[in-house]
């Protein structure tokens, strides 16, 4: 055989969640490392109701070829929507995506060459980071503080193809940027010629207060905003979408088709179907009720059974708690000691584009219920004050 | 603003199909240009019922994130159906993609660097020149004659990264390899250490007898083989599939989770909940049945109304006439007197890697009725016969 692979390959490993995730597949074992939403919170039933009319009113446009651009009434009620949050979003700028995880690999193939630096905050989102990674970039972590990327450090990463924030309840951090932040780092990267590529997979999913609005709403088209259906309906309908600015939207259009000629138009005519009456406003505060419960838990929980020396922040949203254990412990290292014991975590090293602080961990609250939550932290802090 | 995209996104350029299906969309066009699979064969009733207990009975499931690798049932099914064809496919070996066209996609990730040689046919199948351009290869067009590349224009071939071969009813030409060819080629790939890149999407559109197995079955794992469901389906639910090399699997794995975490989960269980009891042995049939009407019909048509100096082979299976007109006329300069008479192709220039011979036009038979093929046919005689 002579299969000859591309040098790119070297850089595309096995996912260290994905790995630890089969560990935790393990009848018994309390998982707090994946990232899945809550099943229970899928709506079934108006989904069923969607299909069946989308089958019986528009069953061959559904299933037959349809536009790479996305399903023309859904690129408009996205646009609606994000005009609402103060964005200039003409449809025309909607590309819907085989969810947000398409639109990265979108932007990582027309804006990253072999060797383009890219800039992204530290820690930051480990599918980015892998989707980014096929295209051979170099990246450049930005400094930054309690809230976020410093803007003054944003000079450093002059000359990157792109600056990627994730400004809400991020992954795997948990925080959300301030409203000042937001609007100091739109400058700062309009001052230092940096384009930004912003993602919004968590923004709805807010506990006390809304997040302050997109960065985007203050960069105009030096942003390119990124979001998805996954956490308000359902991950297993891969639906996403972005709003790119008109100067990249052709080449990004010509990437998608060239990518999958166009994402399911049965499940963007579904989605739309379901969400076009308002069926969001009623639905994502049952979810916002529901995972601020499970947040609750955890917070308790963590305040109970975690030794002294581990500092974490309670994320005002998303689906993440960030543990940073006292300096000298390896999360890493602790994990195989933790699945005896019969509880997972995500170790937060693989979310680092330069040097990992080992000291860290990632907690999900969405996936288990809260009674599970409390025995799984406990389980936790008893492997942390053994090897403390 | 401050964008400065890849260089490989001046490779990705509109599509010259797609710019011409706009012009068609004019009411009254009679297009023969799309390649869209007749809407009234998709199977609504049997997606209604089979969507309906995927939701009521794994719905949670369904919805939720999922294995990048894909529906375990679907790979089985999919893989037993592939050993009934001669091939030795171990499920293990299965990717689900979203369409062929990202698993075109995610071959060029995984194989091709900028400056890879790829060898393909002449001409050959549009989608996956443009799949393949995004990552810069040069193109090696493979000689060939009435049935399909001539294995001793391999050697000449050898180094590249792969071939890419389209062996039953190829879009556009609609050729059909001989059993004896498909033996050859994979006897001289092997030879001169050449891997194959197969894709089958028209396989099971044959209007008289099945074609012979496919390459990859006399080629073992020097071939990685794509198939679909868009055909036999319906493609608006973007399914497809490959059977990649053990060598390569990991490494389409990985790139396949960076591209889009997974092809929808709804939708894989949708359609082997559709399949798995033998659906498409009552339903391909009856693809069959009616293509082969369109295409007696194009067939009739094509000898009524063509000027002398036109030739065409008439396509065992698939969707597709292709023609080539006299010498010295241009079909792409055809085209807009063409559309203003009332009729659409596809020009076959685009279809080729190397130098496009300009006479050569695409028709397509599936997506309009056997009246409107007459209809459409004796519009392009008109102006073939005014241009001669």
């Amino acid at each position: 055989m002579s299969w000859q692979m591309a040098r790119r390959a070297e850089r595309l490993n096995p996912s260290t969640i994905r790995e630890i995730l089969k560990l935790t597949e393990k009848p018994g074992i309390v998982s707090l490392a994946g990232g899945l939403p809550a099943a229970d919170a899928f709506p079934i039933a108006a989904m069923a109701e969607a299909t069946a009319r989308v089958l019986h009113g528009s069953g061959r446009e559904a299933l037959q070829y349809a536009a790479s651009e996305g399903y023309a009434p859904l690129r408009e009620w996205i646009a609606a929507r994000l005009c609402a949050q103060g964005l200039d979003a003409d449809p025309a700028r909607i590309l819907v995506t085989t969810g947000s995880q398409q639109g990265l690999d979108l932007v990582g193939k027309v804006m990253i060459d072999a060797g383009s630096r890219v800039a992204v905050e530290s820690p930051t989102y480990l599918g980015a980071l892998q989707a980014f990674n096929a295209y051979e970039p170099d990246f450049v972590a930005v400094e930054g503080d309690a809230d976020g990327p410093r803007p003054e450090a944003l000079a450093a990463a002059a000359g990157a193809r792109f600056l990627y924030l994730l400004p809400n309840f991020q992954n795997p951090s948990g925080r959300c940027l301030s409203e000042a932040r937001r609007r100091a780092l739109a400058a700062a990267a309009a001052e230092a010629g940096l384009p930004i590529v912003e993602d919004n997979p968590y923004g709805e999913l807010w506990y006390e207060t809304p997040p302050p609005a997109p960065v985007a709403a203050h960069a105009g088209e030096n942003a390119l905003y990124l979001g998805s259906f996954s956490k308000v309906l359902a991950p297993g309908l891969r639906l996403g979408w972005m709003l790119a600015p008109r100067v990249l939207f052709p080449k990004l259009l010509q990437a998608k088709q060239a990518a999958d000629l166009h994402t399911p138009g049965f499940n963007q005519r579904i989605v739309h179907e379901v969400v076009k009456d308002g069926f969001l406003d009623e639905h994502v505060p049952t979810i916002r009720a529901r995972y601020r419960r499970h947040r609750d838990a955890m917070r308790a929980a963590l305040e109970h059974h975690l030794p002294a020396g581990c500092r974490w922040e309670v994320p005002a949203g998303g689906m993440f708690f960030w543990i940073e254990l006292p300096a000298g412990l390896d999360a890493t290292a602790l994990l195989p000691a933790a699945v005896a014991a019969g509880v997972a975590y995500v170790p937060g090293a693989p979310f680092f584009a330069d040097t990992p602080r080992a000291n860290t961990l990632r907690l999900s609250f969405v996936t288990v219920p809260p009674e599970e939550i409390e025995r799984g932290v406990a389980l936790l802090g008893g492997v942390l004050k053994a090897a403390a």
